[in-house]
């Protein structure tokens, strides 16, 4: 019988913006196996509705049980807000998305109760940011915005640059004149932006990067569930440790993913995801 | 039997860049019906390879088959360089694309045969207008360059902008420093920035719209099939004489279009595209 201790975590997003998440689980939990999937052929999901949203979504899922994970992590905030919620409830191992871990560290640390959230049209279209918060902090006053040219600049490359500054000043002038103290970056491509977005936003509003807690979340649910790996693999064995499917685009995705993480993507695979 | 003549022209685009195309041939061709097909599921293409960007035409080739298209416009210039030439060579109907009219007007106009090239990063990677144009003009310099960022500027609707304006002076530098004396729009989301873009190569440079000379085009395409529509449509008619199907945010699709096409786009329809 297979030790499912040893069984990777799987990991995905519509595109790159996972790998904010797949890296903070790597840090933290550095016996793990990661299989990630980014669907790079159907990017961005930001834009589109929640019935494709949820299909695109149960598709990636398929995918993912074949490859033999033990738990699923919805690295995407779109896909976190519009899919998790039907997916949890018939898919047989552990999942976790980003929302949750991001409003309770949010609900944690805001003093003025005054929470600002970013990310793309469908995530704060969907209101769920506010209706985790008011469950958790019922006085917390959720204030959203979305941030559509965030994701294109981030891709650009444009991550420290007078446009991108000029476009946040843009998106965040509501959210400061309301006098929000915390901000979450509600999008997995936003905390490569955070220096921008914290010089706009100035040192008195803390950011919160979800990417981090769902990191520490989903290591407490992996304990709870005894499903910790529990041998560190063996030296030079990163290939087979963490392995990248994409839909689209590989030997980009490839180079971008290596400007992200410094552990050595070797590889990633092309995937016909609408067969799944 | 049914009268060929008819029957509506097919038009597609990954999205709504496409309607720049389609408003031209509503002006020129004010008898014919319209099937525009809108891929907003899976936009942008753009970024995509071309074995996905195939693999989406043809399944929308199939669709507007499927709807008794007299002919087909492929309205994205990816989709034009990357699946026209595989489409054209078993598609029961005639087809055009928007590359070959615009490099023909641009061979046309140039006065020191310098003729730039802007576009989404897979046309400009194809290289498809430069070997369109070295056909037509042995002489010519043609100078590409790719824009990711003029698409999601335009669909966040920063038309005349400085931000734009900024980006467009950083993407045009190259070339206005080659001294061309044409540009090729080559992306059909650009004709809607093409007062800023204006503004940014000044008076000195032809801008070229492939949208405009597409119709022509198809027109003569038509005309020497004798595939013309005879009849104007019955006043108030336009319901039924340009029908807009998408994959994904009909709404928002509809709105979008409305501030495009002054010819009152009534309704749009989605289609789950990944089942052609």
């Amino acid at each position: 019988m297979e030790n499912r201790k040893e069984l990777p975590i799987g990991v995905f997003d519509s595109g790159v913006g996972g790998l904010t998440v797949a890296r903070e689980i790597m840090r933290q939990m550095p016996n793990e196996k990661i299989v990630y999937f980014g669907d790079t052929a159907r990017v961005p999901y930001g834009s589109k509705s929640q019935s494709t949203i949820l299909r695109y979504s149960r598709q990636i899922v398929r995918f993912l049980l074949e490859q033999n994970v033990k738990a699923i992590a919805v690295a995407c905030n779109t896909a976190s807000a519009y899919a998790l919620p039907e997916i949890e409830k018939d898919c047989p191992v552990p999942t976790i998305g980003v929302i949750l871990p991001g409003a309770r560290t949010a609900a944690s640390i805001t003093r003025n109760g005054k929470i600002g959230v970013i990310g793309t049209s469908a995530t704060i279209g969907s209101g769920i940011y506010a209706d985790y918060l008011k469950e958790i902090m019922p006085s917390a006053q959720v204030l959203g915005r979305a941030c559509p040219l965030f994701c294109p600049l981030v891709e650009e490359g444009l991550w420290e640059d007078p446009v991108t500054e000029e476009i946040a000043r843009r998106y965040l002038a509501d959210l400061l004149d309301q006098e929000i103290d915390t901000l979450i970056l509600g999008c997995t491509h936003y905390p490569l932006i955070r220096r921008t977005i914290g010089k706009v936003v100035g040192p008195d509003v803390q950011l919160v990067n979800p990417a981090y807690e769902t990191a520490q979340e989903l290591g407490q649910l992996l304990r709870d569930m005894d499903l910790q790996a529990e041998e560190a693999p063996a030296l030079g064995a990163a290939e087979s440790q963490y392995r990248f499917f994409v839909s689209d685009m590989a030997e980009k995705f490839r180079q971008f993913a290596n400007s992200i993480i410094k552990y050595g993507i070797l590889s990633a695979k092309t995937v016909n995801i609408e067969e799944y």
